[in-house]
């Protein structure tokens, strides 16, 4: 198993910023449901299943390399983590909240050298494959995961219905288990008040609308997953067509709420591009929530043209950097929450110094 | 009559930060209050009487020189004055909120050159003279306006009584006619509770607790006017003993507190007085009661010898500078409350840069 710590000296790079759209849409990610014919879902499986499950499927991705992006890859048992390695997969996006919850038996996570591309084994399904990439660009995510997807169906065999598609272990992921989801920066919509009709106008239509952090998790930083419900009767194809017009329509309308914002009160704009910024730079205790918060505020100045002081390339870091685990990975040492508070600070401060 | 915009470009000599005791002292003030035997106090004198009595104290005071520090002294009458330049006035501390109203009939304002000392003509009282000056020293600001007063009592005759003192409009001042009072940044009280029962506890001591701007203003900036009740029975020595006493344990405690909070959360301190930079430092629109508060927090951290990248002179500067009535008399134009929070802003920006 690899060090977990590894991951601390290199910058996540779905937040590199250069993806199309990229000053609403931040990411655009691909997961596929796959499980074996023949096995018990994981919830149903024993520990020895679910181990022979999990060797199955680890023999499957080595020998057939599609992780091997720069002729290796890493792999992580979250059983044989601490907390904070745990927690640090979830703040990269490369794990869920019930992947690294225990029972951790024949649990397994694979990555790619660029984080780009991983397979959780042993999560809800045996197999739960992603691929994520900076901006909106869900066609080429979707080929990528895809070729992923091929390539194993040859050494694996999926539990497949013609009728229904792909099994899966809850009925919202049968079919093509596939779930699509864009994370976009809304500040616009949010400022001007039009977040919460707009939300509720995604939800007719069929499509989820969640925090940064997935299912249950808060709108903090002015960050909204938009991905599909619908896996069950539908091609792939229908899926990403239907999820990318309303992105399309939703970058639109972040595009029109900020030229309203700056045209209708400019100053208010860049003070609150400016207040973001002067927290982040100054301050000496700040909660995770609150730098997320001020973080967009930077975010927005920089994609608008009015804060060109700092390297977006920083303020994408902290994103992630200023996460609970990553701090307490970086300190090495047990933190309580008032110090993560204080050494969240000292980060921002140094990394947003120009 | 002078050109009251001459005084914008310089700063307010009582906030040069070089007085004793100046990190929590920022100035201290001795007023006294006269009339002239035979004449009508100006709330019951008619518009000629009031211009009789202007016109011989102006002349009293011109002959007398006693305002004349570099040779010369600055005039006003508030009725020639926009509200601007009257607005100007009280933001300086030269002239109280009841001067600047109408009637304006015999007002005026003498004012030395660095407005260390100034009387009023015509206010509540026929005369109000005023000595000013940096920190907290009491005996010398009061040395300095009784030499005044001696020298302008040879030229005028006071409404004395044996009995009483010197007669005044207000019975509040009949007596010694003398009011005393010491501004106090006191921030660490602010932030560590105290205050409260600390300016109930001055009030039982028969002493008067003021926000920056007088009589009924608020406690913006965590400034505090300390100041004596009584002018009456009691000599001037012993008023001045008395509330020295008192500055010199309000000093004590402001000391203790915020060494105590310094102890207990160095972390908070400093994350107050970041915050309070970083907002002046970077903010688009302000109010001045956020400037005044934003700047108490900036002065703390240089006072605490936490925060050493700003020259205090542009703190103490901004005190002044970020008036209403300064804003608008620098932009030469109207402006609207919005249009001066982002001035004000834009002042705290340029002057706070390091």
């Amino acid at each position: 198993m690899d060090d977990i710590k590894r991951f601390l000296d290199r910058p996540v790079s779905f937040l590199d910023d250069t993806g199309p759209a990229a000053d609403i849409a931040i990411s655009t990610r691909v997961r596929l449901a796959r499980n074996l014919a023949g096995f018990p879902f994981p919830n149903a499986a024993s520990a020895e299943e679910k181990q022979q499950i999990c060797d199955l499927i680890t023999s499957a991705v080595r020998d057939s390399r599609v992780l091997d992006f720069d002729g290796e890859h890493n792999e992580f048992s979250p059983g044989e983590l601490d907390d904070t390695g745990r927690q640090l997969l979830v703040e990269r996006r490369l794990a869920s909240k019930e992947f690294v919850s225990s029972p951790f038996d024949g649990k397994r996570l694979m990555v790619c050298p660029l984080e780009r591309c991983s397979i959780m084994i042993n999560e809800e399904d045996q197999i739960r494959m992603q691929s994520i990439r900076p901006g909106f660009q869900l066609q080429e995510v979707f080929r990528e995961i895809n070729r992923i997807d091929d390539e194993l169906s040859c050494k694996l065999d999926y539990a497949f219905d013609e009728q229904l598609g792909f099994l899966t272990s809850c009925p919202t992921n049968v079919g093509t288990g596939m779930r699509a989801s864009v994370m976009l920066h809304l500040p616009g919509l949010v400022i001007t008040g039009q977040i919460a009709p707009t939300i509720q106008g995604i939800s007719k239509l069929n499509l989820a609308v969640r925090g940064i952090f997935g299912e249950g998790s808060d709108y903090r930083g002015n960050l909204f997953q938009i991905s599909n419900q619908s896996t069950l009767g539908e091609s792939e194809e229908n899926i990403l067509s239907t999820l990318s017009a309303v992105i399309e329509q939703l970058v639109f309308h972040e595009k029109r709420a900020r030229q309203t914002m700056l045209k209708d009160d400019r100053y208010g704009v860049l003070d609150y591009i400016g207040r973001s910024y002067g927290i982040l730079r100054h301050c000496y205790k700040i909660s995770g929530e609150e730098a997320l918060k001020s973080l967009s505020g930077v975010r927005l100045g920089v994609d608008l043209g009015l804060f060109n002081s700092v390297d977006i390339s920083k303020v994408n870091e902290l994103f992630i950097a200023t996460g609970s685990a990553h701090l307490q990975a970086n300190a090495g040492i047990d933190l309580s929450s008032d110090e993560r508070d204080i050494r969240r600070a000292q980060l921002c401060r140094e990394k947003l110094k120009f």
